[in-house]
């Protein structure tokens, strides 16, 4: 099985980092087979994992958050919402990527193709539940002001029924995707010209050959 | 000639304002006619023409405004960058519509399908070029602190062939499009659906039937 | 009949904006007869008629737009309110030209000497009613944070006998009045001198030749 | 000699501070004669003398550092330029009191009828020398973020022949009004009618009886 | 009697102001017995006394408003109380000399090691007692937008038994301070070293010889 | 070898955190190890080890990632300085327990009693290097507005021999310590008291039993 040469193109060729990026096949196995994972399911390779595999250290570190955050099954906050919870957070942080990158999988995950955009420009008129307006209330106060967090938000949250562990859950998306919002602004990543259109017209019905 | 019927439908039947919309049948003649020639154009209504017709003297202002500032010929500044101008200082503003129907535009204007998330999410690492950069350095100064806005400003344009009118018409826009972003979020105004999408895929060649 | 040759002089002759400003005689009739209106009533002409007179087009929608906010009759904002809307938002903006002018109005149309400077400074402790505390409290959310405005802010005004409409009222003119500042500080149009004194000290009686 | 009556007399009889106000008979004798003196002088008693006499231990306090940044003779600082530091800063503040009271001795020292209000709503666009832009810029940073005060705005003084002195007076005026500000605005001291207009138009001759 | 000739001695000698710091001796002799009143009881000369001393008029009126503020006994705060509000106002604003040096006293007085440093980073998670918290929220009030203070914030406090003088004394503590910070980062004030250690460790215990 | 059991106990017995702690001996193997290792050097648990550890998955990356950052040997940056990072950083984000916690720790590093309380008040007046202050400029362009991060930021630790590894290098563990930060004030972690006290008295000479 072979990585598609395509992966690291963009539009004009654009670099996707301000460092060099190294190729698939010089990246310690553990991280090749996690990319190629990620393309067989994506169809290409989402810049993130070439970008920060400069530093592999910090790369399976980064990777093993990521994964511990968005991949588990545990807690009232379905997939989607986390990704609300990147996209608004990320468009305050002004992180290009983020907001192109998640925006595209929260697209596809709710199937709304308007979503990303509302809420990556205001949350606030975007078209969500009062629930999902408390999240994103919680995870704006955790982005820009942290230390004043207080039992008062966490009562708004439990208001509609999202526990102590859903807080955690709001708050270490926020503050992880800080954290990559800075990595991103920092070495100026290019998100895949493929995610700026993702889940916005209707998927072709697969077709059998 | 008819109005389409669906122009003032959006998914899932949102209101397109705050306040009430008035029928385009029970609009006085000019702006029933300009509204159809715009229609006639883009294929819909742009729901700020209905949802500003609201109050018929502010619209024919709000019209002209637009138009003086847009449709003019002399000036160094593209249409496209006028556009660019409008995305990035209402993105600042958090106004949704008009990041959303002009970044459609410029997407148009431009044929760069990635240019208007560019923009509006961090312009600062958009795909310009410097003039453009001063260009909405400019535009920022005004639509954030216009009061310290003075000759080393001036200065800068002037570096890269922008001259006293150039900087005029930055201004003017951006001022201009700080009123619509605030209208538009006392408003609640809704962009179209069709926006979202337009000028993100090519068109489809034209037909014959 | 003929304008005053005074009208554009200044305390030690400062030029009333950073651009070219046309001569009365020299534009067109629609712009000139407009003018003249104004002098006669104000015994002066404005610097703002003539500063923006360097763009006809928008000089047109700029005066059309500000009669159809000001001169309307409908709604419950007095005259004078509209102006402490003015006055409280350009001092936000920083705006010489619009606290000077319109707080000298403010002061004429409340005969109230004081109330201009209060509302210039800090409007919250002015002699103005709790319901032109809520009036300013909804213009400053829009003058400067107009995305997060939501249905508390219309319910606040409610409370206080100002419906959907007075809160248009109230945006537009914050709206309008935004794009002014900007083009006055852009321009660095200079605010006559009559403006300053204006509304006072107590007019003189006007007396019989 | 007897104190005018009228001394705490404002418009529609508004008090002038949130706090009891003593009666200058009631006041220990120094400061009963200092304020006598300023009667004497202003032709009217200031309120902040009255309002701040409700404690009078802080009072001789503040009027002997008052005294000691504004009667003194050394240094560059012209009285007038020690004015325009507080109105430039009281505005930032939002301090009624300060901006209109030393407004008005402004434009008395001046002999400028617009100066105040230009410094006021925006010092970079007041008729002021590039001296006096320099001490306002350094106040204002002193103002509002004094903790990045450095060498280079030490130099940028002494590039206009402003030593170290000078920026001490800057910086402690621009301090001690900081102080001044906070308490007028926390007891809502109202500044007297009388300063308002003070300075706004000629003297009438003195007349002999 | 003589002055410990190490008092002015920094870690690796750093100066402790940016301006001329006058030898005790030289001083006039209310000075110089205040500040050996001072050094008596401290065990060293804290350096403001030394660093505002360039200025003796000034420095005579600091000393009489620090005093009227802090050894007054009226009012319901503790003099603990009253340094919690210099070390959590001085630390938005930056100060090194007012956080270490008013964070050593609040040590000493309060008997609680921590203390000082949890209110200087953020009061909000500090181990104060509610009527502690509404205490610093009125002072943080005062300290950063003290022209929004209005009865809402009088009555906070009057829920916790502090009344109008009390709120007074916050207030004025406030902005004296903020006079003190100011001055402390226009002249790079440097605390004493001693002051970094002070009451973090318990006291020997006092020996007879 | 067993646990010091008085690890999670702090003056008066606070909690060291909103959210339930497990017990060292509930952990798995490879934390309970690892904890182990850290209190053998430091002489008891921090915190913050066993705060997080209620949730393993993220626990172990982001120890993972902290290890990445503070324990490699390769740049230019030393271990205080990455240090001096944390601790500028968090003061930003206002975190009590990054600003004690690695303010203990650069004081053990630098054996500077006195550093940490200056970096973290204000770290423009600090007893730092003029390469120390780039690094740490550069951090708070990524901690604040990393949006903005540009070539002339890179140029600027450039010409102080800092290059774009060691940017990274910066950018990084400011990103990494916002996350904890924000972790930090979510869950009101506390500081451990040995913290406080730790660097700033010489350590008592080890004896022989």
């Amino acid at each position: 099985m072979s990585i598609n040469m395509n992966t690291s193109l963009n539009t004009h060729h654009h670099p996707i980092s301000r460092y060099p990026v190294p190729e698939l096949k010089d990246l310690p196995e553990d991280m090749r087979s996690r990319i190629l994972e990620v393309q067989e399911k994506a169809g290409f390779v989402p810049n993130v994992f070439l970008a920060l595999a400069h530093r592999p250290a910090e790369w399976r570190a980064f990777i093993a958050y990521h994964d511990a955050l968005l991949l588990k099954d545990t807690g009232h906050l379905s997939k989607a919402e986390r990704e609300m919870i990147i996209v608004a957070t990320s468009a305050v942080n002004q992180c290009l990527y983020c907001v192109v990158a998640h925006g595209a999988i929260l697209r596809v995950y709710e199937k709304k193709p308007l979503l990303a955009d509302q809420v990556a420009v205001n949350y606030l008129k975007a078209d969500i539940t009062p629930r999902q307006r408390a999240m994103l209330d919680f995870a704006m106060k955790v982005c820009t002001a942290s230390h004043t967090v207080g039992e008062a938000d966490f009562a708004a949250l439990q208001a509609h029924g999202l526990d102590a562990e859903d807080a955690w859950d709001i708050g270490a998306i926020t503050a992880f995707f800080g954290l990559s919002n800075r990595m991103a602004n920092l070495t100026a990543m290019r998100p895949n010209d493929e995610f700026f259109i993702m889940g916005r017209v209707p998927r072709p019905p697969k077709t059998v050959a």
